[in-house]
């Protein structure tokens, strides 16, 4: 199995060796011993950069320039490169995280986190799906393909060493830096672990925004008995929240479920039986798709709540504008290679939470597919052997798809 | 000033003399030297006793037949007594309670809160209006009344010890040995402080029922990213509470204010932005006039949760249902007596708190009079000297009228 000659290949003490200049690298054709090597470099975020460091290295064997781009000071220096692989259009970028989430108590782990270790076709350790397994496959795909001699096109790696963290110093910067240089692509495949349960399930075509607000209603205390003396802030606010529930927000686009408002607590803490309070406060978050802006949103809210009470207080924090990537030649590409591998059609979704993806729409088209991600971030986080490879044979037939 | 005269009648060591068997009882045409003297005996509810038996002393020497009734045991006993003067119809009460809320840190009191101090016209002291005041007036005018030599109908008072503490062995109890003896009167007057200002303010002839409610939804915690596989209780408690509010109770009736629901409280708890909580609750109170009951509202309340959460919990305390003495000839006797004395027109109310005539309206016609209420349950509590001359007038006018 390609899973133990990996192991031979990049001895279990590599980690040590990270402070030294020579460098066993992996075979890059192989994604088992490509992730086995990336596993084994610790690089709970923001990575502190050996990993990343073997990642370029073997970019650059295979032929790439690598830009470093680390931004931030002190503990948020975050690691970053970006590398491109010839001139010409198309050009196509494979964008993903070296750092992963901590492992919590290593001992709650049945296979140590960063041992990388195979067991019944099993891979094991921290980052397998999330993402230093998505990001082998790719670069074993890469390498396979110019092994055959392509010629046309470019191909290209965004690497950040933060999305896992506050993803301030990451991938936001690096775009930035694309794009002063001439360097945004004309399509990004992100390798975030889309599949629910197996290989083809679902690609990710874009994402709900997403936003928060907390709004405040103060109105004046008095006794129940004598509510017209007073002005229950509760009564304005359960109108705002009716106000803003009275409609759905949309009934869903081409591509996206219908937005969602969820108030997720309203709080008076009132023990007093016959008074009115003084206060009044909820909390909501809105899930939107494409129809919606945050700006939008943020303006209606703020419109709702001060029609039903002119003092109020609206505090909102959007997390993240919704985005989308038409189907398009591109994309296809991705599903015909996914349904020619795994003779399955993905689901092209949009659902779920957020990725470094809303940072790249902003500049291209973007696409994510992966991994399976059961088992992202939890103990014992692990891939299969077959479905790298499975996936390593899907992004390269995306590869010859696309630069066809 | 017959004050002052009050003040040389009970000196102000009346209360160490208790003990004693002899005891001097204030001149009973005296209404500020007879309101001095029960003030003069604390009577923190429940009342301890001697204040009553003063009360019941006095009334015996005008002839009044005494049945001395108290209920309860141990710290909850409580003194009451019912007493009558004469056999025939009309039989005309008078209801009132001796004893009085404590008078908090006496050193915030400018007047010592048991002395009767009177300057410049008015009298000091807990209970001064709410109620000693109004039991001293009613002694007045009865004394008065019978000076006369009137000889028509029957005259009672109903003397509570347990009025402002939980009412359980008070009026409630009396009223039941009142039934059983064939007691229960024509028209019974409750001496509260009516009047919100001035005298001649305000007849209460009935009262809002009073009803609190605990809502406690359960739903089922999830991701805000996915509502579809949670269940969010907020939004179910916030339909019920738009159900609840959607109508009004109804548009008042004749002699009430319409029905007020006030939500006072709703309570989550969730500081989580991303999570649908597992529970949500409410609490409401409402204020109901004549038209309603609190079986009914209950009712209503339990089938309106749940239409929108089936399994909801719904605990709901009845405080005390309304009642409405519709104006007829005793009240009017009572207006024309406050018309008469004071040169206006009382309004005849039924909005604010409860009182002991929730009791009462069980049994017979009852209304509500008595001092000016502003300084009640307050330091300092006081009721002017005049007003109380104004008002052992208008008892004795209302018992001439009524008796005619």
């Amino acid at each position: 199995m390609s899973g133990s000659e990996a192991e031979q290949t990049i001895p279990a003490t590599a980690a040590k060796a990270d402070q030294g200049n020579a460098q066993v690298l992996p075979t890059p054709t192989d994604p088992i011993a490509v992730a086995q090597a990336l596993i084994r470099h610790p690089s709970v975020c923001p990575d502190p950069g050996p990993a990343q460091q073997m990642l370029a290295a073997m970019l650059e064997k295979l032929g790439f320039e690598v830009w470093h781009l680390p931004y931030g000071e002190g503990p948020e220096r975050t690691p970053n490169f970006f590398a491109r692989l010839g001139k010409s259009d198309p050009h196509i970028c494979f964008a993903g995280h070296t750092d992963v989430v901590p492992p919590g108590a290593e001992a709650a782990w049945a296979h140590p986190p960063y041992a990388a270790e195979i067991e019944d076709g099993i891979l094991y350790g921290r980052g397998a799906c999330d993402m230093k397994g998505g990001i082998a496959a790719f670069v074993a795909a890469v390498a396979r393909f110019t092994g055959k001699g392509h010629q046309v096109g470019s191909i290209s790696f965004l690497i950040t060493g933060d999305e896992e963290g506050p993803a301030t110093y990451g991938t936001k910067k690096v775009l930035e830096w694309m794009a002063q240089e001439g360097q945004i692509p004309d399509y990004c495949v992100v390798g975030e672990p889309t599949n629910p349960a197996a290989m083809g399930d679902m690609v990710k075509i874009g994402r709900r925004g997403s936003l928060n607000a907390h709004i405040v209603v103060e109105g004046v205390q008095g006794h129940v008995a004598y509510p017209h003396r007073a002005d229950n802030p509760v009564h304005r606010l359960l109108t705002i929240l009716a106000a803003l529930q009275a409609q759905p927000l949309d009934n869903g686009s081409d591509w996206f479920e219908p937005s969602s408002l969820q108030v997720t607590s309203v709080d008076v803490g009132n023990s007093s039986t016959n008074v009115i309070p003084a206060q009044a406060e909820a909390r909501l978050n809105i899930r939107f798709n494409d129809l919606h802006t945050g700006e939008g949103l943020t303006g209606w809210l703020r419109t709702v709540c001060q029609q039903h009470a002119p003092n109020v207080r609206v505090v909102v924090k959007i997390s993240g504008e919704s985005f989308l990537t038409a189907p398009g030649a591109a994309t296809d590409a991705l599903v015909k290679a996914i349904e020619h591998v795994t003779q399955r059609t993905p689901k092209l979704d949009t659902g779920g939470g957020t990725s470094d993806a809303r940072f790249i729409a902003q500049y291209c088209p973007v696409s994510e597919f992966g991994l399976v991600g059961a088992s992202i971030h939890k103990v014992d986080e692990q891939t299969s052997v077959a479905d790298l490879e499975t996936l390593t044979q899907i992004y390269e037939t995306f590869l010859e798809g696309v630069m066809a």
